[in-house]
């Protein structure tokens, strides 16, 4: 392992960081609040970064450098960005902060906090704010480092398979990172206009674009988006969390005027389906609550598009609604969004590939001398891909269920230990019980605390790099 | 499809079921009960399976018609069995029965019944009876049939990889088969006897001891084995339970005086690790609840044996243990016994194989350009079947999940109908809250007791001849 280069590029990474808490500290003037919290801990970060980047390094980098200098930066990223919380003095201990600011970065959005409104201005732009970069990081990362690094398919799908790739559409990878940052930003700003337009303050715009641009879930109001009790605004969102759950390869194609390709997208296709299907069956489960079927439906498809796109705004609080809602926000919150976007969970691709792959063995059972392929968008899918998809569906599990099993010495129930570590690889935010929509996660210890922050860094970078980081064949010396 | 053929088979298969009905009728007699509901089914069993077997058929017989073949017999076995309770006139309805022989013969243990103590000597005799029945032709099935009719590998990673086949040990496979009886035999009257001779009484013994050959689960008491009170029986029954759910092909081998194999068996060991392991867990989280150590090891053990065999039976309701002894029991449940026992859940073999799986992911992203095979038993496993494991996972996961969705319409807590689908799939018994080990399916709605039995069958079977049985292809005429 070339640790010195490894140890660099997160210096860089970490000074970045520095400089982009200037805005918060900006945020905080602005309203007359101290500022300080973020100077102290920008500096820190800043020269912590100054210090690993002057290390001298040999220029050998392959792929388990890659994994690793990922894995690395993510954790980091969250340590360091946690300080201004930590210095602002309304967190009780620095492992509410990191939790707070791993969830942030992350795009999960579940909180420590139980009282949102008692914080200043500034410590809540950053908390959304952290979404946002977080959002934009995934988006390079898994639809332009990684791919240009020749890593392999777990982390992408879609490099293997849907439409494609950006590396072949730009012959360089900082071409094809300007147009994505451009595309990104577009879309927060024209977020922010739109919800200014339809009535809420513009601080609160930014805050909910930011939000939404990495669906993340964040507000700064207690009840989320409930708070504003305005439909448009609930329209806006919705409507924005999906368009951030699409592929951004999508959009690229829409520049380039393929639309026909877009609409052959067969994730696409399953993504846009699973939200129909699931907004007619809870509102037709909501009827017997709501006065009307619109409402049922304002209801149903804000929370619909909330959770599969990962983002977990609440309009409502899906626990006081029937237990076939709620079982069905789970399955969202586990299926996810589409693969290349800023949002989470398993991926449409990967679970639209299990279910393909599943026909394909009863065909073979029936036809066993028949060679059947699985395809996407048209194209046959490689063998080994199809493996990589099923291992991490299984890994997907298996490391949800043992941190079940390390939150549920907490002592809450089931229900609540199972979710908050599901919700939290699937970087979702809420789940069932005490950490539903209404709740937080205030009361588990400091122990569930840091598995759940890991839970949500091992589900946003698609689990391998976190491994990595761990695994003792990476840490012998080349 | 060569519908004739199955048919005539499955007429053959009825016509046994038939005669096996007639041990409870003498139980009946033995007890001044009256033979006539068993009489009356075994007479409507025996006409239909007599009428099916009349069908001329022509000798072609490949993969599909025995998919086809073995879940449309375990269909029927389940509709038919049903027919003696449906007469005795203690059940309510006819889809209770069916739920209750289903997961008799499925080796569940789920029960509607509120109050067992109530039913007669004879009716409780067939019910363990299907226990028992049901473990033989799943350890026939597993073992000697399907192989030989060169099935692929979804059903029996063991002919793929630990250890011997039974094929390949005994040229003939009806010669297997009798020695598969042979063991099942004898191991389940060693444990009658030994019941016997620890105080039980003999219909009790005998009750107890089907229950545990099966890996089922029912008990004719309320309150499980729990009500003997006491502790010689508690361990003869956990040892059973433990032995009936290891690899037979282990029995097998130590008959051929070849132990030093079986020691090396990875599945074996991992087996017994967990047990180990889990006991270990729990007795440690139930020290505080009992009043010695030995106290709490007598119940941990009792119940990580139960749970991890599939069994199900209790001694103390681990509801009112801490949740974190209650999540390891799900652990538990989902990984199941090994694979060619009669015991059910995804089987040690498969979640070992996982795991490995995921750890040769985590060496290739670090090693990119090495070879790396995954071993069992110090053999490579091929590629094809480490495919359909995961395969077969991520399946057993996706039919959970959307059992639960069914059942959820129900209005029951998430964790009850989460666990109630992953306990009929898993072929266990009880799950958390309403379906725990105090509780009962009773009070699900028909439709939620036919997806139910409908997981106990897909979860016995091994997912595919269930989903072969309703698709498409496999309908259309030859």
């Amino acid at each position: 392992m070339n640790f010195h280069l490894v140890f660099n590029l997160t210096g860089k990474v970490l000074m970045l960081e520095s400089a982009s808490m200037l805005l918060p500290a900006l945020v905080a003037l602005l309203y007359q609040e101290s500022p300080l919290p973020f100077l102290y801990a920008a500096a820190i970060t800043a020269l912590v970064g100054f210090l690993l980047s002057r290390l001298p390094y040999k220029k050998h980098f392959f792929a388990r450098e890659g994994f690793f200098a990922v894995g690395l930066i993510w954790v980091l990223m969250g340590l360091f960005g946690a300080l201004p919380f930590y210095f602002c003095g309304y967190f009780s201990s620095y492992v509410d902060c990191a939790f707070e600011c791993f969830s942030g970065f992350t795009t999960t959005g579940a909180t420590i906090l139980t009282n949102i409104e008692a914080l200043p201005y500034g410590i809540l732009f950053w908390r959304a704010f952290t979404h946002w970069l977080g959002g934009m990081g995934v988006l390079v990362l898994t639809t332009a480092l990684l791919p240009s690094m020749g890593l392999r398919s777990h982390f992408l799908i879609q490099a293997e398979s849907p439409g494609p790739v950006f590396s072949k559409l730009m012959p360089k990878q900082s071409q094809t990172s300007k147009i994505l940052y451009t595309i990104y930003c577009v879309m927060t700003l024209s977020e922010v206009l739109l919800l200014k337009l339809a009535g809420l303050p513009l601080y609160d715009s930014f805050i909910h674009a930011f939000s939404s641009a990495g669906t993340g879930g964040f507000s700064n109001r207690n009840l989320s988006v409930g708070a504003y009790g305005n439909p448009v605004v609930e329209m806006i969102i919705a409507i924005f969390v999906l368009l951030f759950s699409v592929n951004f390869a999508m959009y690229f194609l829409l520049l380039c005027g393929r639309a026909k390709d877009v609409l052959k997208s067969d994730e696409l296709r399953f993504f846009f389906g699973v939200v129909i299907l699931a907004t007619g069956a809870v509102t037709a489960n909501l009827s017997p609550i709501y006065r009307s079927v619109w409402e049922s439906f304002r209801y149903a498809f804000f929370q619909v598009a909330s959770i599969i796109s990962t983002t977990g705004f609440a309009t409502a609080d899906y626990m006081t609604w029937p237990v076939f809602s709620q079982v069905i926000m789970m399955l969202l919150l586990l299926c996810g969004a589409c693969a290349g976007s800023t949002g989470g969970g398993l991926k449409c691709s990967r679970v639209l590939l299990n279910f393909r792959c599943l026909f394909r063995e009863i065909r073979q059972v029936i036809h066993p001398k028949s060679v059947s392929v699985v395809k996407l968008d048209g194209k046959v899918v490689q063998e080994y891909t199809l493996n990589s998809i099923s291992i991490f569906t299984c890994t997907y599990f298996i490391i949800s269920l043992l941190a079940t099993l390390i939150v549920s010495l907490d002592g809450f129930s089931f229900s609540t230990s199972f979710t908050a570590a599901l919700t939290c690889m699937s970087n979702v935010g809420p789940g069932l019980d005490m950490v539903g929509p209404a709740g937080n996660f205030s009361a588990f210890s400091n122990l569930s605390k840091i598995v759940l922050s890991a839970c949500m860094v091992i589900g946003r970078l698609e689990i391998f790099p976190i491994l990595v980081l761990f695994s003792r064949g990476a840490w012998r010396r080349t």
